[in-house]
């Protein structure tokens, strides 16, 4: 691996960084920023092009949030990382630790928290630095390359959390729409035990979804009434990663008595839900963002174990590659995750 | 297959038991019973052998709990079996309804529950013939041979009801003894994506273990203090699936805080518990008997879908087979589950 090494004078972190602009061109910058006592800087080697990061490509920010590297250089209170630790960060990289979200194993929902696109607008994954809290960076398991460990930083957690919290090895689980997100939560579900039945509308990912570990592919391009699909065996639960907002009424005819309908898709968007429905057959709706450190720690453990990795393109992470990489999510037409990479 | 059939006189069926009797042996009874509205004769073609039938065979009754046959006929009440439908039963064969446990889905703890050796001594499922209420008769999946069914009418829905409660595929579950529980234990948890470690005390057993998904064997033979087992990540739930009960705090050492501890053993035995260690571990102890009508029939679905299989030893349903059976159990010799068949 030939990359530009980070520089480091005293604890002056110093590197590259790719922004967004208002006109769409992705614009490299130059970062520098002292080393707190409980931050680590992390040389990153790769990162995952996630759909969120659309969002954000017109500001003036730091793209990028799934990014694996070397950590490079600590601060004098640090006590998890050492420098040559391979490490991750995701969406979430600071959490106070004293709110009720917090003091309840739900960081996620920290009243302080900071998130990609809300706060440190000056780094992130697009780049070959970062300088982060300590507790939001992760070790990555020996056995996952880091081209694949980064799009489980995000997609992963994202996925992974709420099959752990609201998903049984016994239930017949739904995965909507087979992305960055959808095909990593084929095969975690797979995995657990459950029957996993995927819902999208490109009839070209049917021998994926059926090889990642899906029992049945039901191609909803053009289907109104999903009743039609042919569907025996309800659904017990349904985790929704399409790009936008589905109409989650489609799916009330295939839905088990008490099912729950999971979107995980990151939208301002106006969710109609079919009320009369959602009462009469105890369908409860639980939208889930993100993961609490204990979640993607075990997930990366889970991952590792049973050889899950994201099926990925890679692209070079340079201002080209980052443009080549946005142009064809966009399109939807990235098999199934984008990773950027120093070494392409 | 050439069984004796049960014969119907109207609505009695008829047919052949077998009983425990005072001085060990099994002696051969005669079975004659009206067919109430809401009940279904069912014609046995395999049973399998539990460590519980040893606990009776000293007593006046007919014997056995893990049954599968053909039904042969149908109360006036009957909806959900039809004559020609194969199905099995287990330790529990009637729940009120009515009673709290019953209305909270605990039916296993039925105020007025008929459990095997505790009502209904005229019958059994070492026999050609059995009348039971609809309510606690499920149906075998197709995929199941019916030798194979009969091990997991109690013995895999005793094991598999803690771990769909319990356990977590995030969990390393720890299966204490690999009997006929224990055996299946291991293909469950695995099955959920748990990481299954084995301790048992048979040497002779490690390769079965590995092969039906453990990633490790302990063998605990002669090991009195379990810190030294080499044991680096800590046991999330521990199973405790040994013939008679464990000195569980031999495994406090390899716990880790917050662990659940789940003993199966069906003993009168007292339990010693090291309280402070409990304490200050934060360790939970959730004996667990048994499955609801909900759970049994997932097992057997999860059973189904995930190709999970006891292995057994087949004997004849005859006085002779029957004693040979419980000779081998009663020695620890069964590998790992006795079935008995009339087509032997």
């Amino acid at each position: 691996m030939s990359i530009s090494l980070s520089e480091f004078n005293g604890h002056i972190a110093q590197g590259t960084t790719f922004r967004g602009s208002s006109n769409g061109r992705i614009v490299k910058s130059f970062f520098q920023r002292s080393l707190g006592p409980d931050e680590v800087a992390v040389q990153v080697t790769h990162s995952g092009v996630c759909g969120t990061d659309l969002h954000y490509m017109l500001q003036d920010m730091v793209l990028g949030h799934e990014a694996v590297g070397i950590v490079s250089a600590v601060g004098s209170a640090c006590t998890l990382f050492k420098p040559g630790d391979r490490v991750g960060w995701g969406y979430e990289h600071y959490s106070c630790g004293f709110c009720t979200p917090c003091l309840t194993n739900e960081e996620c929902h920290c009243l302080n928290a900071g998130f990609y696109g809300a706060s440190d607008f000056d780094q992130g994954s697009f780049s070959n630095i970062g300088v982060w809290k300590q507790k939001w960076l992760f070790h990555i398991p020996e056995g996952i390359k880091s081209e694949d460990a980064a799009p489980l930083m995000c997609g992963g957690a994202s996925c992974f959390s709420p099959l752990i919290e609201h998903c049984r090895p016994i239930d017949r689980v739904g995965i909507v729409g087979m992305g960055g997100l959808g095909h990593l939560a084929i095969q975690f579900a797979a995995k657990m035990g459950c029957e996993v039945v995927v819902f999208s509308g490109s009839e070209s990912k049917r021998t994926d979804a059926l090889a990642l570990g899906a029992s049945a592919f039901y191609n909803i391009q053009d289907v109104s009434d999903f009743s039609t699909l042919g569907i025996t065996k309800p659904i017990d639960r349904l985790i929704v990663a399409a790009a936008s907002l589905m109409d989650v009424s489609q799916f009330y005819p295939v839905l088990a008595r008490k099912a729950i309908i999971i979107p995980l898709t990151a939208t301002k968007e106006t969710l109609a839900v079919p009320y009369y429905d959602t009462l009469f057959t105890g369908v409860k709706i639980i939208p889930s963002m993100l993961a609490t450190r204990f979640t993607q720690t075990k997930m990366l453990e889970f991952a590792d174990r049973h050889h899950i990795r994201p099926i990925i393109e890679k692209f070079p992470m340079t201002e080209a590659g980052i443009g080549a990489a946005i142009e064809k999510l966009k399109n939807g037409q990235i098999r199934y995750r984008a990773v950027l990479s120093w070494d392409y």
